[in-house]
């Protein structure tokens, strides 16, 4: 199949915020696929902060892209043409995949998705990766009780949206901290959280105060920076802070450097636990049955930004950093059929 | 008995650096025990850092100091006069007693020691709430693995002491971080440390690089600041910071602002918790016989900087934060008989 197609590469490392001229879109035949192998047309592409970090060449859970390569994420795709036994043409697929039109991917790095339950897309985002970052840090690590107060920055975002929906259904008050009125009317009106803060249009720490009448129980950090500095004179005893992500830092030249956490930590015997939701892959089954029962029963909504054409994956992943997205960012590359 | 005695009180909430004028020397009766009272004479008084965040009118886990009263920490003292049917004349006891020479006190607020495992000084270190924090923060939090690194801040004082010595006992390599070249030649050729750092004189980055080749499993933090900083792009996965106490910045008058940590745990799913001894009260019996077992074999060694006469309190609480002391810091006010 002498086809070819579009791709997208890392060409620089990107200084403080990603720019156009660090990637670059190139064309390169889409392949055949040998035995044990499948052929397939990518529908959905997942866009996420994470994805900054390995634009770095530094030390981290994952490695690193390597430059002059094609950058690679969450992806849904279709089969085209099947050299395995566990896949035929047409089956809906997901896995880490590249940031391009068609795939050969070797059998073991797909699987097929059930598209009875949710739309395809929503194996990108609230059954995917996000949804079960949002799971198991907030499960494992926060731990919210009944009654309790749970944070969550970045919380119309595509994890910080699930983790507030999970903290009400286990019974906590939910404080969701984002950037827009529009985010705001969101996180109360459709997820059901007690309280929302804009935190470009309201002072966080004073709204923070306002709104946890009974201190924080739970942080959950997506955001740092100076969000996650206020938080920390509210910790209650024994407080749980899981760090899921920092995204107002990933583009800093400089050190990030704020308020130091350690004399907080210590006056209220709190704990903050860094994680990545590779840590739990030996329960995914767990999470994403969890999830897909609270989808089923309505408890459960998600929302996705999607962008149309292949062409515009690099804006939609620039997009993040400026907080243009509701829910789950994932870019639309071609139909299912 | 209506005889005086010398007390100290908290006169003035400090600010910065603690000075004599904020404390000052009264006289007041010695009082007479009621019915299940207990006459006391102090004979040794523990002081420590964290007495200086209860001088502090804020929020803590312990309520701060009130001002014009005497202060209180750990105390051995032997019983004068005993209205309880658990306490007899001469008895040694230990408790959380007032700064002053005598004290009639609740025979539920002492317990006796047993001066026949060790001095009565050694339960106000290693067998008292010192060893006991370096017992349960490391053991609970850091979970030290054989092979593992660890390095440990404020190492030859009380708690570091101690904290580096189990840790050899379960088989790690340990780094101490100290103030001066007498104290790392204690920690290296008296408690078997594997390495040890001048902070004074040495860059600290530089020398944990070289003294970590393999990385950080552990770091019982002790001091904060940008010691603590430094660790933090040392980190290996899954690393564990107990954190003790951050005497850099207990005499801060601004905020203590320094490297964000939220980066660096998410990239290694680190964990950092904050403690005080008290979280494990109901286990003090199971760390004191540990203690004492590893004591017993020969297997802890420890030292105390004693400073003679009631007279000198202040002075010895001072000197905790110019780093004078080599391990625990007690003042001795009299003999025990």
């Amino acid at each position: 199949m002498n086809i070819l197609q579009q791709q997208i590469k890392l060409m620089k490392r990107p200084l403080g915020t990603p720019k156009q001229e660090d990637f670059e879109f190139t064309q390169a035949p889409i392949g055949e696929p040998a035995e044990g192998e499948v052929l397939v047309r990518t529908n959905y592409i997942s866009v996420d902060p994470y994805l900054r970090g390995r634009m770095n060449d530094v030390k981290s859970y994952v490695p690193p892209f390597k430059l002059d390569s094609v950058i690679s994420s969450g992806v849904v795709a279709q089969v085209v043409e099947s050299k395995s036994p566990h896949f035929q043409k047409n089956d809906i697929v997901t896995g880490m995949l590249g940031w391009q039109e068609y795939t050969v991917a070797e059998e073991s790095a797909i699987r097929k998705i059930d598209t009875t339950l949710a739309p395809a897309s929503a194996y990108l985002s609230v059954l995917g990766m996000t949804g079960l970052t949002a799971y198991f840090g907030l499960l494992e690590i926060g731990q919210p009780k009944k009654g309790e107060t749970v944070v969550v920055s970045g919380a119309a975002g595509a994890v910080g949206s699930v983790v507030g929906q999970i903290a009400k259904i286990k019974g906590a008050q939910v404080v969701g901290i984002a950037g827009s009125d529009g985010k705001i009317k969101y996180l109360i009106d459709e997820l059901g959280f007690d309280a929302a803060i804009n935190y470009k249009t309201e002072d966080v720490k004073t709204a923070l105060h306002k709104a946890c009448p009974n201190g924080i129980d739970v942080y959950f950090e997506n955001v740092g920076g100076e969000i996650g500095d206020a938080v920390l004179p509210l910790l209650n005893k024994f407080a749980r802070i899981p760090v899921c992500g920092a995204i107002s830092s990933y583009n800093n030249e400089e050190a990030d450097i704020g308020t130091r956490v350690q004399g907080y930590l210590i006056k209220t015997s709190s704990l903050m636990r860094g994680f990545t939701v590779g840590d739990y892959a030996s329960r995914f089954r767990e999470g994403s049955e969890a999830l897909a029962g609270w989808l089923k029963e309505g408890k459960l909504n998600y929302e996705e930004t999607v962008t149309d054409g292949f062409d515009h994956t690099i804006d939609a992943f620039l997009d993040l950093f400026k907080g243009a997205n509701l829910g789950k960012a994932i870019v639309k590359v071609s139909e299912i059929e």
